[in-house]
This record gives structure tokens, C-alpha cells and sequence, in this order.
């Protein structure tokens, strides 16, 4: 199995969305509505859900006769489990021949009336958050191609969405580029990736490293960032990742209006000149030429004149491009990075 | 079960060393003989063995009527795995009455015929690379006790002895204080501890928190390092433990003879000052009140005078009190830790 498609999952999907209360439950299921909205025929929903994708809702059925393939779980339960009335929905799709896709902690495969409709119906049950997969520890050795990763100043600022900002305005501009996906939405989105937070840490950046295989000299690996240096929980999971993937160029993502690592009272964010240092420190172990390539600010919550200063004033500041990848796009990014590195 | 016991293996031992060839391959043994000489009450060795911990050679029965309660695998298989000719002895052994104890990657619960025996006989499998717990994501969170955790400029090179002398040093000197194990020898050597490299990457900073719990405000935790922040390979799972572990002392470990870090040509050994600004700059997220104690050289290949040399060069270099843990003993780093924290 190819070390960049650890799994193929068959589209268009049919988004679960249970019965959560609250969009922050449904992150999954918004992101692959957004990156993926030809490939998301409709959304089913159980009684008493508080969450809509604005997808037509449809009954597994009717997604079938759409032309739906795959069940995705768009949304997190309490605790990462599955409730008995998901499993009750999630059998009904197989029984209308639908895959299913979770990206839980529990695992699919391990709820036997669901493991037994696959083998009765020859349907997958995709675990991504599991590919059962393992990998070498890193080598450290360079490896053709060019590779940019997203990094943070916290987790949950938009590394993810950055970098499929960039894959996609890459290719838009001609330059051969695939997003490489580290967490559970990102493979859903992209169909392959390497839920990289459920590897044994002493393989961490050895997975990194298969993550964005030798390729071409000119393609570029656009990879999904995790976690931040700066994070008390999760700072390990990052430095192994950004080891692993031996960024030539990298991407800043910040939210200028976070000023604690969410969910930890006292750990303040970084001034972004000390988080610039950090990054490029870490990521010139294994690629001396890594460099920074501009930064991604998230100002969703800001106004759009608010917005525009806090852009402008991060620009001067740093002296590197600046955009907020759903704002303004991200092209002036592309734009430096063919600057920097060719066409 | 309490976070700093996962396990307990009964002792005496008997240490296995199969048949391989070379001291290379007996780190786990030698350890073991050095650290628990009473506990060690012989060596079982298959005929081509080339390792002797100068121990006595005896069988199962033998040890058994000697008082030893576990066999301890003390060698390491190329590849990690159970060669069939092994499984034929820690049977035999089990027949005898002993319990098993493996620090390998392959499971002793995975061989049929040995947990058939632990069945039969009511004997314990303890497969310490793989003790079946789970941890959380770290808190960050400040928890009393104090802590003192080695690291090192590479791997191998002294971070799990220097932590064993401390400990040790600590406890002669009155002082109220832990061992931690993080890895297979030390948690063989400790009866106890958290086989770090085996823990899944999002919760290995929690695992850390978990291995030094909150204790009163005297007790020290001496925590055995992993890795090293300069290590492609292994840097994920460093930064990790400094930032779970939360040391108030650290003791760099270093040997002067190493300029590039084992097995990865091309990665140099960081200057000392670097290591100690790097390691100081990671400690300090989760603990601002982190700071060195003192250096650890391994001088095992210098000569008398070029070893004495080298540790005084070093303490004038960095200001640091500097020892080396088996020629000079710890008790100089202990001094300074009572100046600096209290007896």
C-alpha cells in the first residue's frame, strides 16, 4: 500500500450528523461541506439535531439513489464514542448499501452488528482515526520534492483550512501540489492522509516522513499542521511533524485576538517573532533551507476594517506576506512562493 | 491501579540471555546486574551465548530452588521479535514456575503456548514496552513534589544511569526521592514506571505527567530521559517528557567524544551551551522555574587524565558543577541540589 494512500474512501458521501446540539460538535461535517460540496449529496439527521450543513436532508435511501457511496460521521460525540442510536443508524445505511467513514476513537470494526453487515454486504467500515498502519522511525535523510507545512501559534486557528487554501490555490496557478492530510477531517476530505495524533510517539516523525514520500523536484506536499510548539498537551506531536516533514517553506497561522493556548488559562500565546524563531529552530534540524513563507491570520471574529489593520500591521511588523486564507485568500502566498522557489 | 505503579514484578530474577553473541545486545541485563545485584540470583544462557553478566549460570529449576520469582528477558532479538529456540526456555521456565518479564517490542501475551502456560499455572506475562493503559492529553497543570529529569545531547550515552546514581545519591543523603522509569531496562531495574516509546504521541506529554504525580512538597521525582531535542528521530518524544515531567532540575548528559548524533551522520552534536538554552527554553513552558543543575559527561572512553581534563574544561565552561556518573559519582550534583532546593 502506497505510504501517501493509506486508505481510498468512496465518494460522494451522505454527512451523519446525528442528533448533536451545537456546530461545535460538527467541525468534520463542515469541513468536507466546504471542500468538498460536489461530493456531499445530502445530510441525514436524526430527530432533536441542533446542527445544519445546509445539505438536503435525505434518508440513507435516498442518498443511495443520489448516487451517495459512503456514510461519513460529520460530527463528535461526548467522550468519543458511539451512541447506540448512531449504531442504529449507521446499520441502517449499510443495509441500503452505503460504506460507512468515522473518524472517532472508537472504532467501527469493533461494534459487531456493524463488522458483521460488512462482511454480509462486502462494505467498508473506514476507521480513519485507525489505519492499523506502522511506520520506522525517522531517518532524518533528504528527499526530493518540496514540502510546505502549516504551523500555529495554538491548536484550532486554521492550519488545516490553510493548507487546503494553498493545495488548492497552487494547482489553480499551475504548480503541482497535493494537500497532505495529519488529522481525521483532513483525510476525510482528501481521501488519504495519516491520522497522525493516534501514532506511537517514538514513530511520530518517522509517519511524518511517509506522509510526504520522495516526488518530483518541483512538486510540492502541502501538510496539514498540528498541534503548536507552544501547547503544554500536544507540543510533541508537533516538533515530531515538523522534523518529519523537512518543510522547505512554512506558513504561520495565528488568531490575533487568542491570547492563551485555548483551554489552558496562563500558557500565553507567543509573540509571533518568538514563534517565527521556534518554528524555524525546530524545522532547520532536519532542512537547514526552511524559511518562512508568510502568515495565515484567522480575524473571523474581527470586523472587516479590523481585519484589514490587523493584517496590514502583522504584515509590517514580521515583513513577510500576510492573508486570512478566507478573507482575502491566499494567493498572495502562492505568489511569494513562486517568487522564492520557481514555477 | 495508581499512575506511578503500573506494574510490579516479583523478584529475585533470573536473567535470560539466550544466545546472543554480544554485550551490545545486553544492555537490559547488564543494567539489571548493576542496578539490582541482589535481586539477580543467576544468568540462563542457551549454548553459543557470548554475553556473561557474571552471574551464575543456572536452570529454571535451579534458580527457582534459589528463590528467583521472574525471568527477565535481559537481550534484545534483531528485529525485536521471539525466536522460536527463546520461547522453548521461558516455557521451560514457566513449567519451573516462573513468571515472565519482556521489555521486547513482540508480546509475550501474543505467543499461545506461553499464555496457555500463565493460564495453567497461574503465572504473570509482563510485557513492560506494552502495559495496556491509556493516558490523558496533558494538563499543564503545576503539581507539588519537585522533579529532576536528565536529557542529553543524544541518545545512549547515560540519561537512564545518571538518574538511577541521583536517585540513589539523593536517597543516601537523606533526601526524599524517586526513580522514575521511562523506558523497558528502568522500568525492569524500578519494578515501576511508563514505557514512554510505546505511548500514543497525542497523550505522551500526559503519560509523563502521570509518571511523576503530585507528592509532598520535599519529595523529588528523578525521571529518566528519552531521546534528545537535537534527535530527528526521537525530538517529538523529548520535548514531551520535559514539558510533561515539568522539571525544576535538569542534569545535561553528554559524551565529549560524540560530534554527531549515533546513526544519523550529518546531524551534529549541539555545542553545550546551545543544548542547555534549548532544553532551558522547553522546560520553562511548564515550568518557569526550571533551570540545570549540573552536567553528566560519560568519559567511558577518555583516559583517567583526559576524563578529569574534560570535566573540569566543562564546569569552567558553563559554570555548571559537572561529574561523571561512574567515575566521580553524582554526589557533587547532589550538593548542589540541596543548596539550591533545601535538604
Amino acid at each position: 500500500m502506497n505510504a501517501a494512500t493509506p486508505l481510498q474512501i468512496e465518494q460522494p458521501y451522505l454527512l451523519y450528523l446525528g442528533d448533536v446540539a451545537q456546530d461545535l460538535y460538527a467541525k468534520t461535517a463542515f469541513g468536507l461541506r466546504d471542500w468538498l460540496p460536489g461530493a456531499c449529496v445530502g445530510q441525514f439527521r436524526r430527530p432533536g439535531c441542533g446542527v445544519d450543513a445546509l445539505l438536503p436532508d435525505m434518508t440513507p435511501a435516498e442518498a443511495v439513489r443520489a448516487g451517495a457511496k459512503t456514510l461519513v460521521i460529520g460530527v463528535a460525540s461526548v467522550g468519543g464514542s458511539l451512541p447506540a442510536a448512531w449504531i442504529d443508524d449507521l446499520a441502517a445505511a449499510m443495509r441500503a448499501g452505503l460504506h460507512v467513514a468515522s473518524g472517532m476513537h472508537q472504532r467501527l470494526v469493533d461494534v459487531p452488528v456493524l463488522l458483521e453487515l460488512a462482511r454480509a454486504h462486502a462494505l467498508h467500515l473506514h476507521d480513519v482515526r485507525h489505519n492499523g498502519r506502522t511506520y520506522p522511525v525517522a531517518t532524518g535523510q533528504k528527499r526530493t520534492g518540496r514540502r510546505l507545512l502549516t504551523v500555529g501559534t495554538d491548536c484550532a486557528l486554521g492550519k488545516k483550512y490553510t493548507a487546503l487554501a494553498l493545495a488548492r490555490e497552487m494547482q489553480a496557478q499551475g504548480l503541482s501540489a497535493h494537500f497532505r492530510a495529519t488529522g481525521q477531517t483532513g483525510i476525510l476530505i482528501s481521501g488519504s492522509g495519516i491520522p497522525l495524533d493516534a501514532v506511537v510517539v517514538d514513530f511520530a516523525a518517522g509517519a511524518a516522513e511517509a506522509l510526504s514520500p520522495v516526488n518530483t523536484p518541483n512538486h510540492w506536499d502541502v501538510i496539514e499542521g498540528q498541534g503548536s510548539l507552544f501547547h503544554p498537551g500536544y507540543a510533541g506531536v508537533t516538533l515530531a511533524l515538523v522534523h518529519g516533514s523537512q518543510p522547505d517553506a512554512l506558513v504561520l497561522c495565528h488568531d490575533p485576538t487568542r491570547h492563551e493556548i485555548a483551554g489552558y488559562p496562563g500558557f500565553p500565546i507567543p509573540s509571533l517573532e518568538a514563534a517565527l524563531a521556534s518554528y524555524l529552530g525546530a524545522a532547520r534540524l532536519t532542512n537547514p533551507q526552511a524559511d518562512f513563507l508568510g502568515v495565515a491570520l484567522n480575524t473571523a471574529t474581527l470586523s472587516a476594517t479590523d481585519s484589514l489593520n490587523a493584517l496590514e500591521q502583522t504584515e509590517r511588523q514580521l515583513g513577510l506576506p500576510c492573508v486570512d486564507p478566507i478573507r482575502t485568500g491566499v494567493a498572495r502566498l502562492v505568489t511569494a512562493l513562486k517568487l522564492a522557489y520557481g514555477p
